[in-house]
Formats: C-alpha cells, structure tokens, sequence
C-alpha cells in the first residue's frame, strides 16, 4: 500500500503536511493529486510533451487540421478521408443559431464582455436542445458537434452587432480555421491571410485539450451529477474567463499594447517584477519545466511577424521573455506567444479568450462524454478550520 | 510524514489502489480527498451531524430563521436584531430584476426546465451586472446578497409565465420563507400556511450548506481562475440540476406520486430493488452511517402531514425507509422528507431544485467568497489510460 499512497501523491512538494498529527495534511489547490481517469490526452511534464490519444501534439500541429484534431478527441480517431468529409457537412449543416440565441444576441448591450454572451449562449442553447435530459454517448456526441459548430457563430454575430459591422456567414467551402478568421475579421484572400489562418488552425489545434485544467475539471465536475452537456460546458466557459486560465492570452496581448516598443520591454517587466506582480503568460501548474506547445506557437508567430513585416510584438516577447527566465526561472505557457500571432491577424482582443473556447470544446466535450460513460460523483471533503462549537444565543442576546 | 498521509486519504475505504506499483491509485470521484480548507461547515461524518461556523444547524433549524442563518453564512455571524434588520432591507431592497432579464424571461418556450432557466438567468445577471471585474470580498458580498435576493423572483416569473397565473411581487412585510411560499404557490395566510412557510423555513436552513458537495465543489474551482462570482454560481446551478445533487428531491416527489398509495409501496420498491434500480432520495457520499438533517425535516414532515390531514405521502415514505433499511442498509438524505413537505406544501415539482438554489446560494457565495480571498488555482491530475505512443499517418494512408 506504501508504494500506492506514495504514487498517489504525485507531486510531494506540493504536499503541505500539517504540523499536527492530528490535522490531515493535504495538497492545496489539488497540486499533483490524481482526480480521475482519461483516454483523451498525457502530459509528460518532465519533457513538457502533450499527445491526444497518443498522438504527439507536435505532429497534429504540423500535418493534421483542426478539424481532424476535433475528429480525433471527439470520435475517437484520426478521420479517414470520407470520415472528415461526414464530419465537415455536419459541422457546416449545425453552423445556425436557433432563433432564442438570435433574440438574446440582439438585446445585449454593446459593452458585455464576449465571454459572458458565450457562457449565457450556452446555457441558453442548453434550454433549447430537444434531447437535453439525454445523456448516452451518442447524444452527448450529438450536442457536442452542433456546439462545436454553433460557437463561432456566437461570437461572431455578437461581436458584429456590438461594432455594428456587418454579419458574417460561415462559408462551407473554407475551413475552420479559415471561417473562423473571416467571421472574426471580416477579411478574406490573399497570400498573408492563408498564412494566417493556417496560424490560427495551429493555435486551436494546441488550444484544443489539456487533460484536467481548471475549466475541464470543472466540466467535469459538473457533469458527474449526470447533469446535461449544455450545463458542463456552461461551468467551463465561466471558469476559462478568469485570468489565472484562458483569460491570459487577452492579458499578454494588453501588456504588449501596454509595452508599445520592443526598447521600452526590458524596463517594463522589470518594474513589474520590482512591484511583485504576477506576469501573465508564464508559470503552469504542472509543465514546470517548460510547454513544447508555447515554441511550436513561437515559431509560427516569428514566421507570421516576418511575413506580415511587423515584428513588434515578437521581438517585446523575446526580450520579456529572456527576463522571466533569468529573473524568475519561469517559462512562457501557450498563452504568450499565441498573443502575439494574434495581435498580428487582427483579431479583436476581447474575442482571443472566446478563440480559446472554440477550440477547448472539443476537449470540454470529449471529457463529459467520458466522465459520463463511465461516471461517479465527483464530491471531495474539505479541511474544517473554523471554530469548533459555537452555543446557540438567542438574537436578543447577541454580542 | 505517515502519519499525515494516512489522514490525508480520508476513507482508506475508497481508495482504490492500482495493483502494478508503477501505476498510481486514486480515489475515484475524490471520494475522502481533501480538496481545500473552509471555515463555513463541518460535517461529522461518523454522527451525520453538521455545523455551520460551528453553530449546530438543529439549533438554527429549531430556532433561527433563514434570513439569519443566511447572514451567519455570508456575514460571519448571527445577526443582532439591528443587523438582521439592515440584511432584511437590503434583500428587500435588492428584489428587483433588470430589464434584460425580463425581457429573456418573456420569451422562454413554456416547456424549459426551470433549472436551465435559472442557469441562463444568473449568467445573464453576471453579464450585466456592473462591477462584474471586482473579486474583493466587499464586492462579492454585495453580488451575493443580489443573488439571494433576485433568484425567488426569478423562478417565480418565470413559473408564471410558463403557466400563465398573475405575477406575484415579493413583500416587504413577510420573512424569505413566507415570500417564497406566495412566489411560489400564489397562496398566502391562514393557520395551515404559517405551519407550510415554517416548515419551507426550516427546509431552507437545511439545505443552506454542506462543505464540498459537488455544486459547491464546482462553484470553487470555477472561482479558483479568479473568474467573477456569477460564472461560478452558474456553474453551481447546472451542478446541482443533476439526478445524483439537486435533482434527488423532484424525482423522490415523482416516485411518491407514481406509487400513489402506501398499500403499494412494499411491492413497488421490491420490485424497484429486483431490477437494481437505484432509489431517489436515499445514500450519501459522506454521511454514510445517516443524516441528522434527515430526521430533522421528517420530524416537521410528520407534523405538517397531521395539520393537512394528508398523511399518504408520508406513510409511502415510512414504508419505503423501512424496506430500504432493511435491504440495502442505506439512510435517507435530506431530499427524501423534504420531497414529502414540498407536496404537502402544493408546490410545482419542477420547482424543488430551483428552491434548493434560493437557499443553496448563501453557500456557494459563502464558498466563493473564501476561494477568492485565499485563492490558489484547483488543478488536479488524470490517470492516463488511453494509448501510449500512436505514429502519426497521413489521411490518405489511414485505416
Ligand atoms: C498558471 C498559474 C496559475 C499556475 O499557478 P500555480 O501552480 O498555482 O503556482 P503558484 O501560483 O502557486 O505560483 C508558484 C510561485 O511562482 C510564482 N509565479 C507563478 N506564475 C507566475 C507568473 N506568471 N509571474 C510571476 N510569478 C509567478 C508565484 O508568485 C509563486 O511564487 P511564491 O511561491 O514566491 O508565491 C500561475 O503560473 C499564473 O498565475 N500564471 C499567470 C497566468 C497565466 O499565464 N495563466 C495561463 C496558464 S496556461
Ligand atoms: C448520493 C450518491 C450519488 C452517493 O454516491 P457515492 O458515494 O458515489 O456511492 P456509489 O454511487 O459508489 O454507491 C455505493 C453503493 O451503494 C449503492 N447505492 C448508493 N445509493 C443508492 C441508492 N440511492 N439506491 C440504491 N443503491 C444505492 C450503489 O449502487 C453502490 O452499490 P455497488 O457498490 O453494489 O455498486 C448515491 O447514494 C445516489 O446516487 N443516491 C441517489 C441520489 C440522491 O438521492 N442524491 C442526493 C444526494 S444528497
């Protein structure tokens, strides 16, 4: 059993033991400890490595599409020709917004923030789905696709009628990565923009799963009442927003903003450090040694910034990060230098954390499937330090 | 060291320890993991009883209304009366629902859950709510006490227009439970209704808290990205809709009404238990050995039962403890008495799990409002089960 509990807890530092031996120890935050069981993605955190369903991120990032990628998590395999053919004419026949979603996008105020409009999307989508209260794999599998398909559209349609600029359609004979940057765009063609959207189906390719993170732990968690899908995917938009998780690619790219000129960078990070301030787009929970997602990124947004003749923000990352890891041993994550290819394309900044979500669902998705199939009730203890035993006053003799 | 691990894994019980000593163990659903420190409740586990900040919940059952159990939660304290009298004026205060939520509210389709509703009205709250980026611990009360105030009208705008009975406005001069009742059934006054709106009373105190149950478990870890308080209760709400959490009570209400007669329910739940059908209302993952809470609300069930001169629920729910006792040693849970009250009370089914959520909320903020003032990121590990290494092949070479 000594060997078990030992494994058990996977990262020993992060065990903070109480002193007492009366007082259980435990391992804030979770830090190492193993919740559940997965099929759909490893992280090496030594090599900082990812593979879904054992295939190297790496190589889906070079060879396959995204839509292959959302093929593999979802249905369980690279698809074959004709299976992604199947899985595109799914997609572009989902891609409609029921007429509830459109009455709500058409009453919102212009200054909400996209990811609440997604995150009440969702749930309202949820409201409307016609096999809700039905949770067999294949109706999971159902809902998924259509969310996959549906979300873009979201965002697009609310960030149009917020800007007044004109709807956008997704167009079937363009990819997902390609729509996506039309819709959140507006633009279309050309040598710089191919680049672009090949950049941007490498990001949701990298974007699209990572085994527990907070926004899947808590899809999971919410589904292990044997909830709808709708609702699980509702806990994990709401939990991506914060800025310890996906909220971080729009926090980069306002630093960049902030930073303005690659000669300003150094002096920057350096007084943000002096302040003790946490910097946004390093540091990860369990890839302490580095995430080999972050230079797959780096290297398409070097590319993008050579193609695009603006090498701004990429030489600004460059040098904060060069400080980070003298300073404060600390990596980039995936965050970073995906801000920077964004800044590049000219996607709005409010809409990069909405990006992460079109991607992350597929693993949101394929995660609730699994706890699902094969489900127990996720439900934990908590560590009681409040006082032990207050009398009953009456409320004429309080205090 | 041992001796802090040994406490640390809770219920060795539960523990599912892998053979291989290579592959770690875990405990499955976090089933006696502690996941976090909280000063709101204790659960003693071995006596089934509770404690909210160390108050015994029988003496505030017994003696506290909701309002000041509500504001022990939030607050810290029991009220004095001129506190309870400033928390009571801000509720009354606050019962107030924005336009945007009127306007969605008005065109829900007649047949939505009232959960999923609820669900989209908090996150909808969340977009339009005005210091939405504010996590102090100052501004997440004010969101707290907003909530509190807003969910009962809420649902009962919703249930009155899916049904088309005249809106009910919450009064000043009624407690929480009374003005729920009315919201509720559109009932008010009279000897048999004060007993109902105490009893409602007494069920909302119950329900209140209970450390890391898996809504309150998925409000922390949303609120662990330092995301805003509405993302994490809307996460809560889609937890707690679920048959395993929140969903117990309504399906307890339904399998009574199924059963109709108490002659029948010997021969139903035997034949419920043939076929290994797991019964609503009945088990816990923590108070295995029986819940006070239980007893609690049975005591107040009985008596409301011989006020209405209605005792079939209650008899059917006698019988059907009795045989679960007998052949499953399984105790009921709070939602199995409850189920028998809220008939009695003629509330809607529907509307037994958004009631949980009118008195749940003080928890969940409570919990989220101690997550973001200690915060660290709840981000666990998975077991890796899926394949190890596959080799990347092109789509035309697959299959
Ligand atoms: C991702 C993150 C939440 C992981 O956090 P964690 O595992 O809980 O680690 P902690 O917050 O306990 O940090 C450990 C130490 O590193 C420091 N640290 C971690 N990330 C840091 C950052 N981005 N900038 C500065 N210091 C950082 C912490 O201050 C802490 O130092 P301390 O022990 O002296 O207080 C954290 O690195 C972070 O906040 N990063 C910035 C946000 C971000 O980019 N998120 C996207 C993640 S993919
Ligand atoms: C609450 C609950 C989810 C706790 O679950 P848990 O700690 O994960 O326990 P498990 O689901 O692993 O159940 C343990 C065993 O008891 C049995 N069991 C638990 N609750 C049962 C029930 N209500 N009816 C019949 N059998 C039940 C299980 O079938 C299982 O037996 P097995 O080991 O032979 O398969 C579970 O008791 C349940 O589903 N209850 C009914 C729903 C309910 O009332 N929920 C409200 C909770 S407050």
């Amino acid at each position: 059993m000594s060997n078990g509990i030992v494994a058990f807890i996977r990262r020993k530092t992060a065990m903070r033991i109480a002193e007492s031996e009366n007082t259980p120890g435990y391992s804030p935050g979770l830090d190492g400890v193993i919740a559940g069981e997965t099929a759909l993605c490893h992280v090496d955190e030594d090599e900082g490595g990812l593979r879904y369903r054992g295939y190297a991120v790496s190589d889906l990032a070079d060879q396959a599409t995204f839509e292959e990628v959302a093929h593999l998590l979802l249905c369980g395999t690279l698809p074959t020709r004709k299976e992604l053919k199947e899985f595109e004419g799914r997609l572009a026949a989902e891609a409609l917004l029921p007429a509830p979603v459109e009455a709500f996008l058409g009453m919102i105020p212009p200054a909400a923030h996209p990811m609440d409009i997604l995150r009440t999307s969702v749930s309202l989508l949820g409201m409307i789905e016609t096999d809700a209260e039905d949770h067999s794999h294949d109706a999971n599998l159902r809902k998924s696709i259509r969310l996959l398909a549906q979300i873009p559209l979201v965002i697009s349609v609310a960030h149009g009628l917020a800007n007044g600029t004109p709807r956008m359609e997704a167009q079937p004979n363009l990819t997902f990565a390609e729509n996506l940057l039309c819709l959140l765009t507006g633009r279309r063609g050309g040598e710089e923009w191919r680049l672009m959207a090949h950049v941007l189906d490498v990001s949701l390719t990298l974007y699209a799963e990572h085994e527990f993170n907070a926004s899947t732990f808590a899809a999971r968690a919410t589904a292990s009442t044997m909830t709808d899908l709708h609702s699980a995917v509702t806990s994990a938009i709401g939990t991506l927003k914060g800025p310890l998780h996906g909220g971080a690619n729009e926090a980069v790219a306002e630093m960049f903003l902030e930073i303005e000129r690659p000669d300003r960078a150094e002096g920057w990070i350096r007084e943000q450090l002096g302040g003790k301030r946490r910097i946004m787009g390093f540091g990860h929970r369990v890839l302490k040694n580095g995430d080999s997602r972050s230079a797959i990124i780096q290297r398409h947004a070097d590319r993008l910034s050579r193609t695009c003749r603006d090498r701004r923000w990429y030489d600004i990352a460059l040098i904060i990060e060069r400080v980070m890891r003298q300073e404060k041993g600390l990596c980039p994550n995936l965050d970073f230098y995906t801000a920077v290819a964004y800044l590049l394309m000219g996607i709005p900044r409010r809409l990069y954390t909405p990006i992460f979500v079109c991607s992350r669902i597929t693993g949101w998705c394929a995660h609730v499937i699994e706890q699902q199939d094969h489900n127990r009730l996720i439900r934990p203890r908590a560590l009681y330090k409040g006082p032990a035993r207050e009398s009953y006053v009456d409320i004429d003799h309080r205090r």
